[in-house]
C-alpha cells in the first residue's frame, strides 16, 4: 500500500502479533503511538528495551522477575514447606493479586496437551519433583479448570503419590450467577456443597 | 504487588494505553513480549524506535510518512485537481487499502466535537481552505457517518461555498444484510435507490 511506509507496516505486523491484537486494532495502536510520541511510544519503547535487559526466569520457580532467584523465592517470610503449581506465570501473578497465598510457587510453563504436542519433557516436571523432596509439606496443584489443565493435574498427582497433594475448590464464582453458570460448574458445586 | 517488578508494571502500565487493551490484556501482552524476547520484545522496540526517529506528519495534508511532503503528496501520478478530506490518518489508510481513489488527502485531525471540546481552530481547516484556493476542482467530504463527522461535514460546506464539494454514498454495506441495518442507513439507501 502505498500510503504506509515499511517501518509503519513492520511496527503494525509486530504489534499484530501481540494476544488480544489483530490486524485491524494493531493498526490503531501503530496510530495511536505515532500521535503520542512523547508520552507513549518513545516510554513503551524504553519500557521494552530495560524489560529485555533486566527481565529473566527464577532459576528456582520459573517466575519473570528482574532477580533471580525471584522475590518470591528469596522472600525469607514465605512459607517453604507448601508448594502452589501453576501452568503459568500469569497465574501466578493472578494468586499474588488474590494475596491468598503466603508459600512459593512452581510455575510449569504450561499444560500437557497432545493437540499442541506439549508433552512433560517440555514442562517444568523433573524440577518440580526435585524440590519437593526438599521439605515440602503439601502440594497445592491449582491448574487451570480445563481439559488441559485437570489432565496435567492428574498427571502430576501420580508423581506425587505418598505426598500431601491439593487441588483448588471447584464451585460457583463469587458474584456468579446460576443461571449464567455451566452445568459442569454447576454439578461441582452442588457435589463439593458444605454446611452452614 | 511482590509478584511483578516494577519495569514489568510500567511496562503493562504503559501497554494498557494502548487502544484495544485493557488492564488485563496488557498483562497478556506483556507476558507475551517476555516469553518472546527475540522474536517479539526486542524487535518491537527496535521498530518503535526507528517509528518514533522516521516518522513525521507530512507538511501539506497531515499523513504520517517517513518523508515530508509524504509519498501521496510527492507523487507526480495523482491527481491534483481532487482533494479527499477525512478525520484520521487511519480513514486515509482505509480508503487506500480500498484502493479507490487516486487524487490527494487532507487530514483533519479529528472531527468537531462541543462534547470533546473539539473547535474548528483545533483541526487543520485553515490549510484546507489555503490548498483549496490552488487549482482544486472537487473536494470529497469523506468524514465518518457520525454525529460529529457529519456536524463537520455540514461546517466545511459552508466554508466552501461555490465549489464543487461532495460526499460519500450512504447506503446498505456490500455483503451487508437489511435485517442487520438500522433505519437511519436503510432510509438513506431507500431514499438514494438508482435505476437498474
Amino acid at each position: 500500500m502505498a500510503a504506509i511506509g515499511s517501518e509503519i507496516e513492520r511496527l503494525i505486523a509486530l504489534l499484530s502479533k501481540l494476544p488480544g491484537l489483530g490486524p485491524r486494532s494493531a493498526r490503531r495502536a501503530a496510530l495511536a503511538l505515532l500521535k503520542k510520541r512523547d508520552t507513549l511510544l518513545e516510554p513503551l519503547a524504553d519500557a521494552m528495551q530495560e524489560a529485555a535487559a533486566a527481565i529473566s526466569s527464577c532459576e528456582i520457580c520459573g517466575n519473570l522477575d528482574t532477580q533471580s532467584p525471584c522475590a518470591i523465592c528469596s522472600d525469607p517470610r514465605r512459607d517453604t514447606h507448601i508448594l502452589c503449581v501453576v501452568e503459568d506465570v500469569a497465574d501466578l501473578w493472578a494468586l499474588e493479586r488474590a494475596g491468598v497465598f503466603r508459600g512459593r510457587y512452581h510455575v510449569l510453563g504450561g499444560a500437557l496437551s497432545a493437540l499442541d504436542g506439549v508433552t512433560p519433557e517440555r514442562l517444568n516436571v523433573s524440577s518440580l519433583l526435585e524440590r519437593v523432596q526438599h521439605g515440602v509439606d503439601e502440594v497445592i496443584l491449582a491448574m487451570n479448570a480445563t481439559v488441559e489443565g485437570q489432565t496435567t493435574a492428574h498427571y502430576l498427582m501420580d508423581l506425587l503419590q505418598g505426598r500431601k497433594v491439593t487441588r483448588l475448590a471447584h464451585g460457583v464464582p463469587v458474584g456468579g450467577e446460576l443461571d449464567y453458570l455451566d452445568e459442569g460448574t454447576l454439578s461441582a458445586a452442588f457435589k463439593a456443597r458444605r454446611a452452614l
